[in-house]
């Protein structure tokens, strides 16, 4: 099976030397977020990750969740791991001091969800989807609400969930059904069906929070009629049972052990979290960090599948060198050798490293964007960055984190495919993360409709702004090769979104045809930013002198292949755009 | 689920309309398969695969094979399923006359398999493995091997399998351990294990036919000392056990209806075929059958997955077209409306509907090569156009048939994991098709290295040709939208191709690093030949006047689609493959 390493140097490497993480927490006021406490929790959680849900991971899958009844029992040891998690007090760690949180910046929380997720994402969804129903509640919550409810999410001792898809629609929430009846005494009786709900019922903890979108009796058709609740499993005070029941878990083609809920509200007992008919909007105030939660299981695949498939790599024998024997001792040279199994390896690896920056400095926008002392400039730029970067980080990096999955099933062969590898499961657990918290096309949408063409463009200049900075500061003999490729793709991104634009116009359709390619054209010179990045922080390593060259020398090595055999899809995704749509539209219902 | 409709009509017009196949079967001379006879084959084989082997897909994956103490007990139904298709005499249907062969040309089988295998791909591999050992025992076996064994393997009474990988080694076989020591009556004593061996025990016939890789005492070291061997798993006579014995079947990401068997060998009694030492240049002889036989895979992966994807696409309701409603009678317009929809569904299309006429083409190829009354000539460059497109055929459309079956998953959206669609079946099916039969890898180095390389492009100037005589018979004005790009292509094929022998003189590793881009490039180009090649043929019909004029325009703008959306792809191959491998090779060990 696939056993997990949790690659601290690798962490710290992104976070101090790639995103200065010091310099960053300096300037948000985070003084509490020193080098050695970052230091503690990389290593302690770390350790929990590989040592106390790595072993779940396969167990869990094979296992997985059992129905019975109404009841959900998760695999054997699922329950345990969380016990020791909350004694630990890791789901309280980016939690508000006043609901008995640790107040660190949620960036850290991202650092750690890496490690747990990448050990087992299944059980990561777990404490992940709190993470959700902790944010609404901290926004849109009374006082009341959150002494109720908030504070037993932070100290981990219920979980959340977030309860928005319906069986005849996910994407197009303006469709739903659940009904809200005012009661006298200020609560609402939830009555629907919602599907889909991830650790939606659960024997891990005594009671879980959903936070559920529904229509109040008068309100509007359409997105505009929605309003969120809270909406115990058992009643907060007497912990009775509440009418939410579940009517299934669905069988799914992975993540078995994390339990997908059918879930029958039968005039449970609510209460309205922010304003009326509000609930769509107060909802995509946090869909950001549900979206690079998600991003992270493109990562994580990435990286688990990598860590997986280099072991093997070098572990099997066949073949020799077509230049000649490189182990001439044994009856075949590894697999390592071959140039096509490094350039699957190399492709993990630039979405596992590249991957984690983007995600992490993703998170530093988050921080900026929440913290106390930022200026409303800074403000400005954080959100506009992290609205262009999130759909981009959750479409692409889960894309091409399923493709990482498959490379790490093909450089094991046949043995590849076989269950007791693990590294089938990781694509198995993988392929959702395209498909939830807005499928691939949806984010696609997301970004060149609404982030980009209707704001005009004004967000995006954010971004490449930065990037147009990073490559007016390192023009420089070394970083050539990095920063004139870069230059001259941020550049004509800006020229091509206008042209697009333009088309838009004249028909709209032609958005959704330019979307997809458009989001992974940004994706690939977006992880060329972050690459350059990385090599630009690697030969810093080198010029101050390191002790280990061998592992910077890698890093820019990595760069390289990058911008050689990855980077170029770029162009591919630019001309099929710009190809248009007409070969879509063309077709009338009768010709398919 | 996903319900399997046999395409009668599109499997008629690869055959006769872009392949000619009338004019095909008079120029071999198999009088016998006229129009009538192939109606009816594709008719009725239609009609098996649809009502019998589809019903079975869904349950075979959830009940899979069972294995008890050596025995294996495949799913409900598969077993009773073989008998009908025995009974109807589907298995001999081009097997050889003078061992109850129906000496059908061999493509007619592979329109059959097409949809035998597409409705059941599981299933379908029973019979599809015994053609191995039929083609084995044809060539090489002696008269007696072929009463014995091929009589019962044609009838289908018996099935075969193909034992070569051992634990140790799959890709590399020169390093495979099994023995056959000699014996006094000419038999040998095969020992020794076998991995992976599909449809390696099961009990949907009396006996197994196993075609064993092993090697003699005193045979040499690596691949020139490996000897075939016929070993059945009963003796043919007494039908008393032969000590080839079950050890376990695999526990695998999909294709759970069929026994993946640890087979061990202890001693069992077997017969040499073909010449000592020689058995893995027999092997190849029929090696691009079975390839063929895997890039079919690929194709009734697109194929099913795009039937299913259609019609949830046209039933499915989400969101408004961004050019306003299109259904506004509904709630939502239907998800067909939306270009990203398209996008994937047509791009499974292309995959489905050109992979069928690639894949039939090459089996007339198969016809050529076998027909007694080919000239030599015929033979000659019937021969070098399957050694070129089989490598092509198996791994280009192997990795899109996975992209095509993912594109089915992604049109469900969230309702593309669950297990109860079908549609993530079709992508834990499919997955193993880029890994067994060579992985991908593999035929891309047999593509580069041993078909263009090693022979200085001579057989892949005949397969060019039939694209350069296509674009100079066509050069008119409707056909030039495909005539122009798709010379283009053909042309710096060539010339790259030069270009990378040069560098693979001075390193020959740049082979390897070459050759996936390689035959990914080969691939589109191929693909756009057979497009361009529908379209040719729709415009045929169209311009003779047809009552069904939206059939042939669907063909031409899906030909259209295919030019503007995937072929660029070859562009972006052959920039990564001429970017070169040095990224690749500069990586020591410690760099990873």
């Amino acid at each position: 099976m696939a056993e997990y390493r949790a690659p601290v140097r690798d962490i710290q490497f992104a976070l101090y030397d790639v995103l200065d993480a010091e310099q960053h927490y300096a300037r948000i006021g985070a003084s509490e977020a020193s080098r050695d406490l970052i230091d503690a929790i990389i290593s302690e959680g770390g350790k929990f990750a590989q040592e106390v849900l790595s072993p779940l991971n396969q167990s869990g899958d094979q296992i997985g969740c059992k129905f019975d009844n109404g009841v959900v029992t998760t695999p054997p040891g699922f329950k345990e791991a969380y016990q020791q998690y909350v004694e630990g007090g890791w789901p309280s760690l980016a939690g508000n001091p006043d609901y008995g949180g640790q107040g660190l910046p949620e960036s850290l929380s991202v650092a750690l969800n890496e490690m747990v997720s990448t050990a087992n994402w299944a059980w990561g969804m777990y404490p992940g989807l709190s993470h959700g129903a902790k944010l609404t509640l901290e926004a849109y919550g009374t006082e009341e609400q959150k002494q109720t409810y908030l504070s037993k999410l932070v100290s981990g001792e219920w979980t959340g969930t977030m309860c928005l898809t319906e069986p005849h629609c996910g994407t197009d929430l303006g469709l739903l059904k659940t009904k809200a009846e005012p009661q006298a005494d200020g609560s609402y009786r939830i009555s629907g069906t919602k599907i889909f709900i991830s650790a939606g019922e659960h024997d891990m903890a005594p009671n879980i929070v959903h936070i559920v979108l529904a229509r109040l009796p008068d309100a509007p058709g359409g997105t505009k009629g929605i309003s969120l609740f809270v909406v115990p499993k058992l009643d907060a005070e007497s912990m009775e049972p509440n009418n939410v029941n579940c009517g299934s878990i669905e069988h799914k083609m992975g993540i078995h052990g994390n339990a997908t809920a059918v879930l029958n509200f039968d005039e449970a007992r609510g209460f309205l979290i922010g304003p009326e008919n509000e609930g769509l909007r107060c909802m995509f105030t946090f869909m950001n960090f549900a979206r690079l939660g998600t991003a992270l299981q493109g990562q994580a695949a990435a990286e688990l599948s990598y860590q997986g498939a280099l072991a093997y790599a070098r572990d099997r024998l066949a073949m020799r060198a077509l230049s000649g024997p490189v182990a001439p001792e044994k009856p075949a040279d590894p697999i390592i050798v071959h140039p096509d199994v490094r350039r699957m390896l190399l492709t993990q690896r630039v979405i596992a490293e590249g991957g984690r920056a983007m995600i992490y400095y993703c998170a530093q926008m988050g921080d900026v964007l929440h913290a106390a002392n930022s200026t409303e400039e800074d403000k400005e730029e954080a959100e506009a960055i992290m609205s262009v970067l999130t759909p981009i980080a959750k479409a692409f990096l889960t894309e091409t984190g399923l493709e990482a999955a498959n490379h790490g099933v093909q450089v094991f062969g046949g043995h590849g495919y076989i269950q007791e590898w693990g590294m089938e499961q990781i694509v198995r657990d993988t392929r959702i993360s395209t498909l939830y918290e807005g499928t691939t096309g949806i984010q696609a949408l997301d970004l060149i409709g609404r982030k980009v063409l209707a704001d005009r463009g004004t967000m995006l200049r954010f971004w490449t702004r930065i990037i147009h900075r990073f490559c007016r500061d390192n023009e420089n003999k070394k970083m050539q090769e990095f920063i004139r490729p870069l230059r001259s793709h941020y550049r004509e991104w800006g020229s091509f979104t206008r042209k697009v634009g333009m088309k838009a116009m004249k028909n709209r359709d032609e958005v959704g045809a330019a979307a997809y390619d458009y989001l992974m054209y940004a994706g690939y010179v977006s992880l060329a930013y972050f690459w350059a990045k990385i090599a630009d922080a690697a030969y810093t390593s080198l010029d101050q002198g390191t002790e280990d060259p061998d592992y910077y020398q890698g890093k820019i090595k990595t760069a390289r292949f990058y911008y050689k055999k990855l980077l170029p899809r770029a162009k591919l995704h630019k001309e099929v755009m710009l190809n248009g749509g007409k070969t879509l539209f063309d077709f009338s219902d009768q010709d398919f």
